[in-house]
């Protein structure tokens, strides 16, 4: 049984809990918490909540930890420091810091002789992961990545920061012409607001503008002034009865060519739709974990991404099975 | 520069040569048949054709021989001979037969310290990569496998042995309702009837009962009998004008169940749309030839499945550029 610990009992944590609970291979050995264990209640029984203080203690005891720390603050600090404890798994999702991140923890792991695998779950994750197999199966093509139907932190923290804005969330949704000119080989060339359309629901404050709140939600540089944006306005029980959903998903095409004359056209399609977004990526994690076991078990260590496993290394059946039943 | 060398310049050997003008980090140094080489005209000036008996004289200038034979009688056989002198690379799609045939492809391997990748293309290729990453991250859910709209050769190949007929190509196309149901999370158990229509073109001979062959081919076991089976004869000048395409696709989705109480549900779907079945099956050949090449550098030996290849491996990039720009 490979012995998986949790840092961090949030979305992410309690994700990863439930999953071990369909790996026949795994079993979650302790969750760490930096709050009060005992304000803790976890879902599985006879497993310890523990405090991060004491997380040292279970360094012979823990083969993979899981961060399920945020991207802004915890896991740029988290993933390097534990990295020096533990074979760690984080879902880093700040794209432009990737470079960065992995230069970080990579010289963490390689110095304790252990192994990182940063940056899971589905973006960056799965769709990373078809992007670099359709670029390479494709080379004379083009991406379209779509994200959506789904709410978009980022976006909804920036409405919740102007004046007067109580509650807010933004669903990012893919316009549906731009899948289907993509899907029918037009290798379309679009602007940013011809792929996505941005969907706020906001709760004001008593006695705000809502015109005002409106104008300055829409012309909000990089977040909204480049999208149609449509902004609703609801009352809080309404919010609290329907926007407090956590599904997603997304697209990740490539359409190419090949041929003497390029004369043939190929489209790859990835779709994914997700009741929940947390617990998809914690799937991805809970396998990540595995495979970072197998590659311990064979000697490497520093920082890996999702690009350095190979797909037989998420499962846990045997080469045997996976040719027979799989392949 | 990676030397690749072709082995049969049939369908795949030709989309072979071309994939291989779209890799940068690779060159095509010889095409070796069966045929008179002086009957044979390839479309790269300056790379020599070779009769196959001639073939040993390769050894060292060749990296990696893709071999572009047939799954039926060809691959069983060349595949374990030629690994005994070149590191190799297969497209062999006979799923039932693959335990068999990495059996045989091992033993020749390894006793020559070279590397072979078997079965590589979309089914079994990018088809059994998804299904395997579904498989681990959804391990509580249900597969499907869609074909089509394509060209089936074994069922065209039956209808052309049933007396009276001069030609045949049978299309494979998935119930699209069936897909509907499977992408609406409704985690549906189909009949063979329900997931799959057959439309057969049909090219008569003189005088053939066409009620007869429609019969014969509506009630043939296991090929049609299971299907809804369309049958339209045709002149052969039709045929000729309409039904020598090579265009084919299919989907693969998984529906899966998550959370404390398996309240969400998952829908993993990969679409491939191909105008050219052996193009696209070549492209992967391509990038696994690359991802051996790596491989056997880094001291692997014996039969790999593409299961085994990470996905950066099929990329002509750096880890750095993969991290910075697909990640």
């Amino acid at each position: 049984m490979i012995r998986l610990g949790i840092m961090g009992y949030g979305n992410l944590g309690r994700g990863v809990e439930v999953a071990v609970r369909d790996a026949v291979d795994m079993e979650l050995v302790a969750v760490f918490t930096r709050r009060d264990p005992s304000s803790v209640q976890i879902l599985t029984a006879g497993v310890p909540v523990v405090n991060v203080s004491e997380v040292a203690d279970w360094k012979d005891k823990i083969d993979v930890m899981i961060l399920c720390g945020g991207s802004a603050t915890d896991l740029p600090e988290m993933t390097p420091e534990y990295a020096q404890m533990f074979n760690v798994v984080d879902s880093f999702d700040t794209h432009a810091r990737i470079p960065e991140h992995f230069a970080n923890v990579d010289a963490a792991a390689k110095s304790a002789d252990k192994i990182a695998v940063i940056s899971c779950g589905w973006d960056p994750g799965m769709f990373s992961i078809m992007r670099t197999y359709a670029n390479a199966i494709l080379p004379d093509g083009k991406d379209y990545t779509f994200w959506g139907k789904g709410v978009s932190q980022g976006h909804s923290d920036a409405i919740r920061r102007i004046d007067g804005v109580k509650n807010a969330k933004q669903y990012t949704v893919p316009v549906e012409a731009s899948l289907e000119a993509v899907r029918n080989g037009e290798n379309p060339t679009f602007t940013t607001r011809q792929m996505h359309t941005r969907e706020c629901f906001v709760v004001l404050e008593d006695g705000a503008d809502a015109a005002r709140v409106e104008k300055e939600i829409k012309e909000m540089p990089n977040y909204f002034a480049d999208y149609d944006t449509t902004v609703n306005f609801i009352s809080e029980e309404e919010f609290n009865a329907n926007h407090q959903g956590l599904a997603h998903g997304g697209y990740v095409f490539r359409s190419g060519k090949t041929g003497a004359d390029k004369e043939h056209n190929h489209i790859i399609e990835y779709k994914l739709t997700l009741d929940s977004n947390p617990e998809f990526t914690t799937s991805v994690l809970v396998c990540v974990a595995r495979a970072a076991y197998r590659m311990k078990a064979e000697g490497m260590t520093g920082c890996k991404t999702i690009l350095d496993i190979p797909p037989a290394y998420f499962s846990d059946k045997s080469g045997e099975e996976l040719r027979a039943h799989l392949l």
